[in-house]
């Protein structure tokens, strides 16, 4: 028998069985009262996840079509874009809005950094006439998450809209949209949010709704006007990922009763035991404390021991699946998941066999010991 | 108890029990050994279905996404195109073109009729610019198959690309890409190809990416240059609705082992059969038998009973869901479908409820009919 599998990279993450059961339902017509109602109730449970009232639209496509979304319905050709970037996908959402021709001012704060605010308050204030801000909740690469909160204040004083993507934050690290000034919240539907891939959640506030109409640049499947005439029917425009809804129903319930309180404060647990556990091991986070994500941890390679080769050993030995790094850290951080459907077992799992993997290897760690420093910190009794 | 459902409407249609436990399946990483595996078997597989050599990518979105990347990555802004319009579907594909920018030549031959090759003759020799010609296999919307084998060879004489919705024909009707010339084919998997929605499937020719290639449309997630790259290695761009996949996997299996003639003789035998019932019944067929589809079969509300109203009895006495009509043809045609994961049984359940809810409507059908001729099909003994 082959080892359990473990999966326990940045998304796709574990489908809870309620949601896979309740994706295999049989599949209905999505044109009917049934589907309204599924629709509707996913959208409404969406609002106190993202703490809004503006409009949500769900919509299927990844993750990146979300931002794309984003770009598209209100960058034209020529706008000048603040893009604040720590990492790869800060990347990515700074190649969309130049793929539709925007003047992008990217802004690197390094990759394990996160977002300076004394830097964006600069920006803002030598460049009035930024049309948009590019900004990201959970850096999935880095493991760092930004202070959407503080540059929400300082985009909210001036005509630019905020654009965040919140994939690998939103459901697992808490977002106040409308309070905290977020004109366009992107998620997807396969990292806190429990589901395998193919949908994206948007919401969209007043502000941005006034560039989206004028907004010139072309869009078809990507229109927000499009879903919001078919929303007000509880229809989609085209054709929606019926099963992924049937599942995102089932998942938003599972969230709706643990309570969205509670689901952060578990993320938040999960994410001090592994880190606790990383640092008793003697290895070294690549974001300081301070700004590191509570949905994913991410690890300098241990000196000697290659973190691709680790992970190797993790996979093979134990069916444990770790992500490695992107871009310019491939090769050089591993990083441990802990999102979704996540919870103190797993972060057994993880720092049990991330010990075992790195005795094997030679790395001189003690065994148990940062099972210990896990577990003292669901045990209250220290970090 | 409630009816049993039976959904009969041209997408999504069922999804068969070897696909839906292939979905169920834990969910995996996307970049890994296993996926590119998947990825690389289905697309070998696709190759067989689509009857082509051409670059084909599983895209994550709908049909309409595969139809607005086909546009988006060939269309320039002021491009001269011809869009070969039979009803709804082939309108949304001129749309499409127009939102990006293109100078729209649309030429409707009229809800449930096909395509005139002459008048596609006479429009190219009169119109050398053109650089795409816009076609629907399969006009969902009316029943209408259209002869793309008689529109690529007069396209094929030109410099224009032939873009095919293949959406609701392909898996069900055969199409050969390559023979026939179509430069870009789209599908979608909830159609023929027996999945959820949530994944289109688009084949590229070497003629098409010339044209991608210098194409100035903005394109992100629906970039083809950056799917041609993921695939390279078996990777996508971005993150693949991967329970999907699994389920693709199953489903071509499925179609595999049938044999693709066999798919397309029981479409064609569960088509002929539905229509000699609707006949026997005294209804009228939408389109002529000569254009008529082997996935959907649209037809007249009967004399004195409103399309709508049938659907309604139907659904809501015997769970037997059919179509209703779209755009011009809204309230007064109702379509049944039988495409993808469908059989004898299907069409038996689907006139013989039909017969009773007529009979219930007061329309003047003999009961049994339309049963037997349906079953003369079967047994041979006519049409």
């Amino acid at each position: 028998m082959p080892a359990k599998e473990y999966l326990m990279i940045p998304g796709p993450t574990p489908v809870p069985p309620q949601v896979s059961a309740a994706m295999s339902r049989p599949i209905g017509g999505h044109r009917t009262d049934e589907f309204a109602r599924i629709h509707q109730g996913i959208v409404e449970k969406l609002k106190t996840v993202f703490q809004t009232q503006n409009d949500i639209f769900v919509l299927t496509h990844s993750g990146t079509g979300g931002m794309e979304t984003a770009v598209a319905n209100t960058v034209n050709p020529g706008d000048k874009v603040l893009a604040l970037v720590t990492g790869n996908f800060g990347e990515r959402f700074a190649k969309i809005a130049r793929a539709y021709g925007a003047l992008v001012d990217e802004v690197d704060f390094g990759w394990g950094k996160d977002v300076d605010l004394a830097v964006v308050e600069e920006k803002l204030k030598a460049n009035p006439d930024y049309k948009a801000v590019l900004a990201t909740q959970n850096e999935t690469s880095t493991g760092v998450t930004n202070d959407i909160a503080g540059i929400g204040a300082l985009v909210a004083k001036t005509p630019a809209l905020l654009l965040v993507d919140g994939i690998s934050g939103v459901g697992g690290i808490e977002i106040k949209t409308d309070a905290w000034g977020v004109d366009v919240l992107i998620t997807a539907s396969q990292k806190a949010m429990m589901l395998p891939p193919g949908l994206a959640m948007v919401a969209v506030s007043k502000k941005a709704w006034e560039a989206v109409e004028k907004c010139r640049s072309p869009r078809f499947y990507f229109s927000l006007p499009a879903a919001k005439k078919a929303v007000e029917k509880w229809n989609t425009a085209y054709t929606p990922g019926v099963s992924l809804f049937y599942g995102l129903e089932a998942a938003l319930e599972l969230m709706m009763a643990e309570g969205m309180d509670n689901v952060y404060a578990r993320h938040g647990l999960l994410a001090r035991a592994v880190r606790a556990a990383v640092r008793a091991l003697g290895l070294t986070l690549l974001p300081e404390e301070r700004c590191a994500s509570n949905t994913v941890t991410a690890i300098h390679g241990p000196d000697g021991v290659g973190a691709d080769e680790l992970r190797k050993v993790l996979k093979n030995r134990y069916g444990v699946v770790f992500a490695g790094g992107q871009g310019i850290l491939k090769g050089k951080i591993f990083r441990i998941a802990h999102m979704g459907y996540a919870g103190k077992t797993d972060v057994l799992v993880a720092v049990g066999a991330l010990e075992m993997a790195l005795a094997e290897l030679g790395y001189p760690a003690e065994l148990g010991r940062g099972m210990k420093a896990a577990q003292e910190v669901f045990l209250g009794g220290s970090d």
